[in-house]
This record gives C-alpha cells, structure tokens and sequence, in this order.
C-alpha cells in the first residue's frame, strides 16, 4: 500500500499533489520499483534515475495531448507505473505481461515505441512537424541519455532540429554513461560542464560586468561581437546552442522544483530547446549508486542484500571474452572493438588485459564497423563484438565499408535469435537474412560453447570477413555434443547419418535438433548435420543429401525469409532435388517479449515441436 | 599536350614543382578535368573544387607511406590523375575502365575505397591506429565535405577521434553544399564562420588585449577562467575543440601556399587535427561555378557552351515528382523529405510547390526514417525518396522505427537494380534483399512509368509502410505495356497466359521479359506475370501458377539471394509444387561499374539472356 502512489490514476493526479507530496510519492516510486524489478529482474538503475525528471514532466504538462518520447526507453517504468501500469509490474518483460519499453499498443499514453538507441530526437521532430502540420498544439518532448547522444542520428536530428526552428524540447538526461562508463569527446565535454558548477554563475557576472564597466580600449570595437559571443564563454551552451538550439542547465536531475522550473520556462520558449539535468544512475538504492553497470539491467535480485541468484552458467559471451583473450596473447594484430557493450559482449577482461587494443566507441555501430574496416585495411585483426540487434545499424557499413573491400574483420554478433524478455525491438532474428546476400561475408556459427574457440581462431586467420553468430546465454543442460575437430571454410559436420530424412540445424538449434532426434526415440533413424557454415554453404555435403535423403528439414533461430533455409533450399532447386524440403525458423512477424523458452515453443523451434515437425514431414 | 602535368609520373613528382609551376599545373589539371569529363560524363564540380587541396597533399606528404581518404570519393579525379592514372582517364566509368571512385585493386595509391558519404573519418582513424599498434610512422589524412559531415557516421568518428587523441589530419572541404544546398544547423554554424573571416583577427586581437590591459574588478577573480575559455570566443574552433579536435582555419581552399602551411603544422602537431578550408565547387570552369548542381555528377556535355546533349527521356524520379505533385494537391496530410538529395530524387519542383511540406535533413537517411516514423504516427503520410544504395543506412530504422510499429511511411527507392557508372558502391541490388524479410513491410514496384501514379497513390492510402522500387532512367523503348487497372494489396497482375512455362517479374524487368517473350515468336507460348508486390506474394496467384505450369522461371533486378525468386521458390517448395523453378537475378558478387546495357548482359538479364533461358528451360 503507498500512500500517494495509490491515488495516481492518470497521468494528471500528479498535478495535484504539493511539492511535499510530490517528494513523498518519489520516494513511494523508488520502494516500488526496488521491491518489483527485484522480482521480475528489468532495467533499474536507470529508471531510478529519472523519478524526479519523469514527474517534473508529469506536473508541468498534459499528457492527455502532450507526447513524451523515451530514447531507448528502458526508463520508461516511472512512466508506465504513473500512467495506469503499476498493478501490472509484477508482469514485467513476462510474456503477455507488460513490455520493459515503450509499447504503443499498451497505452495511448506511449506516444512511439522504442528500444535501439538514439532515435528520440528524430521521432520527436517529426511529431512535432506533424503538430504544426496539423495544426495541433500539443508540446514534444524528448528524453535523451549522454550515451544515447554519441549515436550518429541523434547528430543528425540536432542538425536538423537546429535549423528547422521547430517548437520541440529535449531532455539531455545526463548521468555520465551509457550502459558502462561514458567515452568520447561529446563525454570530456559534458563532464567539464558538470564538474565546474560555477560557469552559469560566471555567465551572469561577466554579462553584467560587461554591461556596467568599460572595458580596455583596445577591445572596445569590438564589445558587440563580444556581447555576441559572450554566451559561449559558458561552455554548455556552446556546442548546443552553435547547432541552433536553445541550452538551459545544467541543472540538478534529482531536483523537482527546479527541472519544473525550465520546463515551464521551456514550454514558454519559441523554436527547439535543450534541457541539461544531471542525474545518477542507481539514484536512491546504494546498492545502484555504487554499481550502476550491475542494475542497468539485472535478473531478479535480493533487494535487501543487492545480490543476484548464483549463476555458474557458462555463456557464449564468456566463451567469447575468455578466447579471445587467449588468442590476443598469440597474436598480437588483434584488437577488440565495442560499441559501448564490454560487459555485455564480454570483453570486459579482454580491456582489461589489453587496454591498449581495446576500443569502446560508445553507441556507435556504424563508426566502430567502419573504424574495424581501416583497422584491417592496415595489418591488424579486428574483432567488432556486438548484439545482433545493434549490428542492423550497421548493415551498410558490413556491406559497403567491410565486404566491398573483402576486409578482413572479424563480427563477434552477440544474442543472436531470440533474446527472450527485452522483445521485438531486441530479438535477434534477422541477421542471417541481412547477412547472407552480402557477397565476400562468410557466416559461422558455434554449435555449442567449446566451438566458440576453434572458430574465433578460424576466423582470425581469414583474408575475408567472417560473421560469427552465438545466443544470448548457455548451451542446453544435458546434451552433449563433441565440438568439430577442424574448422573449414564451408565444411559442415555431419553428426548423425541417418536413413531417409536429415535435418539440418545451425548454432544452438542443432541442440534443439539432437535432443528432438533423441526424444523420437530408436524407432526413427534420423539424420543430423551441423552447418557450421551459414555461408558458404556446403555444397559437396547437399549433393550428397540430395542423393541420400528423401526429406530436408532445415532448422535455424532466425527469420525463414532469406535465411540457412531458404539458402539450402535454393540450392538444391538448382541442382532439382526431388525430395520433400521443409524450412523452420521464425514466421514473417515481430516476436514479442517473454522467456525463451514460452518463445521458442510459440514459434515451433523447442524440442518438442522439431520432434513433431519430423513426425509430421514423414507422414 | 601538357607541360607539367605530363611529368608527373608518381605522387611525389608534384614535390619536385616550384610555387610557379605548380600554379600552372592547376591550370592543366582543370584543363585536362573539363577536356575529359565533357567527353566521359562524371563528376565534375567536386573535382574542380579540391585541386589545390589535392595538390597541396601531394606537395607536403608522401604518398609512398602517407595514406589519404576521400570522402564519398567522387573527388579523387585529380588524385588519380596525379598517381599514374591519366592516361587511363577516356576509360572512366566505363566497364573494364578506371572507376570513379577511390579503389585499392586499381592503385596503391588509393588507400580505402569509398562510395557512401561520411565513413571516412572513421576508417582514417581506423588507419590511424592500426599504425600506432604496428608501430609504424606514416600520416593518415581524411578529406570529408561539409555535407558528409552532417551524416551520423562522421560525427560518431568524431567523438571517438577526440577522445583517443590519436595523430589523424581532418581536412574539412567546406564548398558550403553537399550535392545541392546544404541544410542544418551545423551548415548554419559554419556559414557564420566563413561569412566572417574576421573572427580569427578577433581571436589574436583579444588574446593580446587580455594579456596587456587590467580588466574590470568583478570579472579580475575569473580571469584564468576567460583565458582558458577565450578561445571559445572564435566561433570556428569551438565546436570542434570541444570534440578534442585541434582546429586549423578557415583558410583559403584555393591558395597552395596557405594550404600546405597548415599542412605542415598540422603534420608537427600531435593529436587530431582538423583543417577548415573553404574551397568552391566548379572552381575555374563559369560554367560549374554557376551551377555546380548541374556539374556534379553530368552526363557527356559541350565544354564550350557547358550544354548537355537534350534528352526528352521521361524518368522514373520525373514520374514520382510529378504524381507526387498531383497527389498532394489532393491530400494534404502528404509530405516529402530527403537526405540530400532533392534533385536526384525528382523532388525540386515539389520542393518549391510546397516548401513547408518538404524537409531536406542532409546527408542522414537514418533521421530521415525516424523523422517520417514520427511525422507518420501524428497523422501525416510521410513519402522518403532515396536511393535504393542509401536507404540501406536506415535498414534499422526502417525495421526498428518504422515497421515494428507498422507506421504508414512511404519509401520511394529509386535507383532499384543496377545504376551503371557509379559501379558496385552504388549499384541498388540488395533493396528487396535486406527488405523482403522485415514485417509488416509491403514491397512494390511499377512495370512502367504510367503505373508510378497509381502505385505511390496506393501507397498513400494504406495505414501501414509501404516501399516502392524503381529504376534508375526511364522505360525501354519501343515496349508498350498497358498500365495495371487497379492497384490491390498482394495482387499480381497476368499479361500473358501462355502455357507450360511463365515467368515471373518485377518492374523494369517486366519490360525485358515482355522483349524476350516477343523476341521467341509464336512457336513459343511464354506466360508473363509482373508481380507487381514484391511482398506480400499474390499466393492465390501461385496457387493456379503450380497447377497450369511446369516451369516457372522468376527475373528480377536484384541479387537472387533473399530475392523475390526466393520468396517465390519457398513458397512454391510450402505447397510441394513439381515443376521446374529458376530464379534469375544477379549472382553473389559485387557487381563493377559500366553502362546499363553492358552490365545487364554480363548478368544475363539482358532481353536476349531471358530469351536463351527461357528455351534452355524447356530444353
């Protein structure tokens, strides 16, 4: 039970509270979404950074016609509880339950779904052309992180922004880094303004002393231009206000009277402003403030201790980190490249060991794919580690930068298929299909965490650019498979020989596939083969499935549209194979949030569900 | 015949030129640029632009170990004619002869190859570290426009160069235009410095005056405070500098002498440098310098008069801009943007019929999706024309912001299929590959210049996105196709009955079938399906097609890889069709520059190619 939270039915109940019970109901706020993300695991830190930040916004505007655009919107859950929600948290990121982003569809006062990085500022100014459009007079909003901004297209937004003069106002909630520590110059920028408080101060004084003083002759022609200029003396204002915005702040992010203080001097303002509040990651829950990386987005936890479940599983981003690490100390051209994930990736020991040849760019696909492209271009081996998800950023560069050239860069893609309870926004199910029709690019996958190793060593010693695809987490408990003795370009692994009917699985689906062939039991005699290689098929192995078999099943966690399947099936159209070919993947459709394992049965791709597939297929 | 330029017979011969000569040889390489170009076609205006900047790299570095990287590259001309290419030059952009853009299998010279705007300070800076890790000591210098710098990339190259402090030269070619005008904020900021050169007298002006004269009592306690800011006073260098970038200019892109100074202060100092220099597109060429739109990229013309040869030729871009014209009269909810490109795309005249409903956001495809993501969710019917090469910038956005949430943006991607000339960076073959398997997305393509109209009217009316492909250029002569009658969701459209065999194609390639078709005579009875959707696939259609043919063979001017012939064949496969399947479409290779013609037979896509499979089929 709280107090004031309780009372807050819709998004205007928070105008009617005093300042004293606004502070009390941040409070209420901070202990629900503690006691909650506890339970339901979710991204905490920054949502207990933006409480007061979200309901300054709440108190100085209707959000009945007023539209909030969250960038990345995991920040988005102080939102979600103020705007009807909150009874449903203990659903969080559940399937069917409520998204850990802003999702249209579960509320009319979700104004754009987001989930990537660094798309706010361009969705804000197109609803807000549209308002002037229309003729509407709604206000647009738009809260962007520090690391959210070192995103290309947010440049390319403010650029736009800057010169359109469009009524729009963004929130730069800065709280010094992205999901890890912060880098680049836009970074050293902003912590100058923070750590010097007293250039807003130095602002107002040089400004009156300029008007009441005379100053030295030798200057006085030019006190005009200096007037002029005397804005930029402050450093904050400069880099926005030379783009063409109007810059307010910094000012304090855990303050509510004063953020709603430049909101309304916002709203009053005419063309496109920017509010610099400062926040802390983790705000409220010490455990977060001293370990803001941990809670950005953590599984369930003890909320009185901050400790997470033990977990001994091996995953794929270790396997990762550790190889590479390993093969780092033997070859010393490789170097690490990461677009501000070195936890998530598994690089983190890697920048640790050799910080000299490791290279966090901030949230910067495109730039990081390119920068490898030179890398390699000149002698080194660089390995770019990224989620699958996040490598769509920078489809153009694989192909224009990376694989025109033939460039031997090495992609590490991370939380390749489903990633489970972060959603449509996050699953990566596309990248076989945004990959394979890239000439030059060859595509592996690890069957199982010891593969992990020979193919990142395979990859390293290429003259071309090779794609290394592995899941998010660990291998299936209880399956055993044997890793490949030899890693070779467009050499599949035959593992079960079969009668009659094969299947053909790539990376963790070819677990799936074994534990199915294991569960039909004896009575069924059905191959398997691995297709360590995505691309370059092997095409001597398919011809002899084509005389072998008289059913192809293909199996892959991505999308069935320009996929393995749809690649092998293309091929033994040409060679006119007779036999029956069936492909499983994902359907043509988003796949919402929810555990693997519900996503993986709803899309037909458990064990279960391949095991009947091939009851099904020999009919 | 030229007196200097014929001696030039490796890069550093440009140094063994005294100030005199040199001149000259600008002279001859302008002479020698017009000479050609009028006669090739290709750009020019950009060429024009940078002689002098080129001239001063070649006299200050040394190319046998100095790397450079051309922006988008269509600036290189003169680099190229300076490194052993001249001769070479009456082959440009033909097939089999020099490329117009930077490429390393044609010099060594030619450090990176480019194409896409804005990746070049990042594989510079790539470059850059690649000689650090090694060890080695050669300058890697970046050349990038002010256009390429509006594009995300470059400013996420940007934020990482300053904070590496790693040795890199920027050189910032500021003609103050991209392809046409320039557009945003940051535009805006460096007119302010151009139009004012004497901001950096200012600059030195109060620098001494502070160090000299006692300033007003209240500001005395500040002053260390404005001495480290006063640099900030000089518009130029702040933004930049406060990237972590040290700034040189803006200087005279036209004076070698000056040029080459701040290339040899640059080359002493350590960290990133960049160098403001303003130089004019179409230099020495009237014609150019008036409309260096026109001049940018050109076909043959009559270096007299500056003239093209006329063409009537009605083109695809003509026919969008038209109906598009005619569209909005009706629906005022339609608005158009760019990325730079308001003339390519055919959008000029919209542009000045309805200026406050056309947004040109520069050289920034990725903002561009999002802004009409925006603009689409507040009840506007965004239309984003742009090639089908540079929509593959946005693949996650169009995925991420805009199909995730089936937003009804209209993409008008022309330059579908192959574009000739501008060789395999340019080349639109991938669009319905990194397309066709994201949800949510219709796919279509007009057959003819009449169904144009009718399509993008469609489009318009739907509530959910739609991509529409064309080509570049205009219809094939001579083939008279009667437009479709209605537009439906998903609905091919049957030409010819035929029997036993059909082929299935989409938009210009209908065109070459229908030639074929006709080429074959009547003993052959060849059934014609133009599929208008690309996606979704008229399955009822294929339906009857699995049942009335035994051959099916698919054209389509992509790669067949995740091609309209491989969704065609997978679905074909689903409903255990018998017959022969051939998907035509290009193979999996980067395809080189040339004109239309010959690539399309190289390909066998040409109207005799279809023809001959049409007949091996039946064989």
């Amino acid at each position: 039970m709280y107090r004031y939270l309780d009372k807050i039915k819709c998004p205007n109940d928070v105008k009617k509270l005093n300042s004293h019970e606004i502070l009390a109901l941040s409070g209420e706020i901070r202990e629900f979404l503690i006691d909650n993300v506890s339970k339901t695991g979710g991204h905490l830190a920054s949502n207990l950074g933006v409480v007061e930040v979200t309901l300054s916004l709440f108190k100085v505007f209707n959000l009945e016609k007023d539209k909030i655009v969250w960038d990345v919107g995991h920040q988005s859950y102080v939102h979600k509880i103020l705007t009807g929600r909150k009874d449903k948290f203990e659903t969080l990121r559940k399937y069917g339950g409520i998204s850990g982003f802003p999702k249209r569809c579960e509320s009319k006062y979700d104004s754009f779904d987001t989930g990537h990085s660094s798309t706010s500022i361009s969705a804000a100014l197109g609803m807000a052309r549209a308002r002037d459009i229309l003729k509407k007079d709604n206000h647009v909003i738009a809260v962007i992180g520090d690391g959210a901004l070192t995103g290309g297209m947010a440049f390319e937004a403010l650029n736009d922004v800057g010169y359109s003069k469009t009524n729009l106002i963004i929130i730069l909630n800065d709280n010094q880094m992205s999901i890890s520590d912060n880098v680049g110059g836009l970074s050293t920028y902003l912590s100058k303004v923070r750590l010097d408080p007293g250039y807003n101060r130095l602002k107002n004084e040089i400004n009156n002393t300029l008007n009441q003083t005379t100053v030295g002759k030798n200057i006085a022609t030019s006190i005009s231009k200096i007037k002029d200029s005397i804005k930029q003396l402050v450093v904050p204002s400069m880099l926005f206000e030379d783009m063409g915005l109007k810059y307010l702040g910094p000012i304090d992010g855990h303050n509510i009277d004063e953020i709603s203080d430049m909101l309304y001097k916002a709203k009053k303002s005419d063309g496109p402003v920017i509010i610099h509040t400062i926040t802390q990651k983790g705000k409220g829950y010490n455990f977060a403030e001293e370990n803001p990386n941990k809670f950005h987005s953590i599984a369930p936890f003890d909320s009185c201790s901050g400790e997470l479940c033990p977990s001994n599983k091996r995953t794929y981003s270790n396997a990762f980190g550790e190889s590479l690490i390993d093969i780092a100390k033997e070859i010393d051209e490789v170097v690490a490249v990461t677009a501000a994930m070195p936890d998530g990736t598994g690089l983190k020991k890697f920048a640790q060991e050799f910080p000299h040849r490791f290279f966090d760019v901030g949230i910067a696909e495109q730039h990081a794919t390119t920068l490898a492209a030179g890398m390699a271009k000149e002698g080194l081996k660089p390995v770019f580690a990224v989620y699958s998800t996040f490598l769509q950023r920078a489809y153009d560069q694989v192909l224009h930068d990376v694989c025109v050239q033939n460039l031997p860069v090495v992609f590490a893609i991370d939380r390749a298929g489903i990633v489970g309870e972060d959603g449509e926004t996050h699953q990566g199910v596309f990248d076989i299909s945004y990959l394979s029709h890239i000439p030059n690019l060859n595509i592996v996958a690890p069957k199982c965490l010891e593969e992990v190793k020979p193919i990142l060593r395979w990859a390293l010693m290429q003259d071309e650019p090779v794609a290394i695809r592995y899941p998010r987490g660990g291998d299936i408990p209880g399956i055993e498979l044997s890793p490949i003795e030899k890693v070779e370009k467009g050499k599949w692994d035959l593992m079960r020989k079969g009668k009659d009917i094969v299947i053909i699985a790539t990376g963790k689906m070819v677990q799936h596939s074994e534990a199915a062939i294991k569960l039909l039991g004896e009575e069924y005699n059905v191959g398997l083969i691995n297709a360590t290689f995505i691309k370059p098929l092997d095409k001597k192995l398919l011809d002899d499935i084509a005389k072998d078999y008289k059913y192809v099943i293909t199996v892959e966690d991505n999308v069935i549209s320009g996929g393995l399947g749809s690649e092998i099936l293309s091929y033994l159209n040409a060679i006119e194979y007779n036999g029956k070919i069936v492909n499983l993947g994902y359907e043509d459709k988003f796949i919402q949030h929810g555990d693997l394992s519900t996503l993986y049965k709803l899309n037909k791709l458990d064990i279960t569900s391949i095991k009947d597939e091939i009851v099904n297929t020999l009919k």
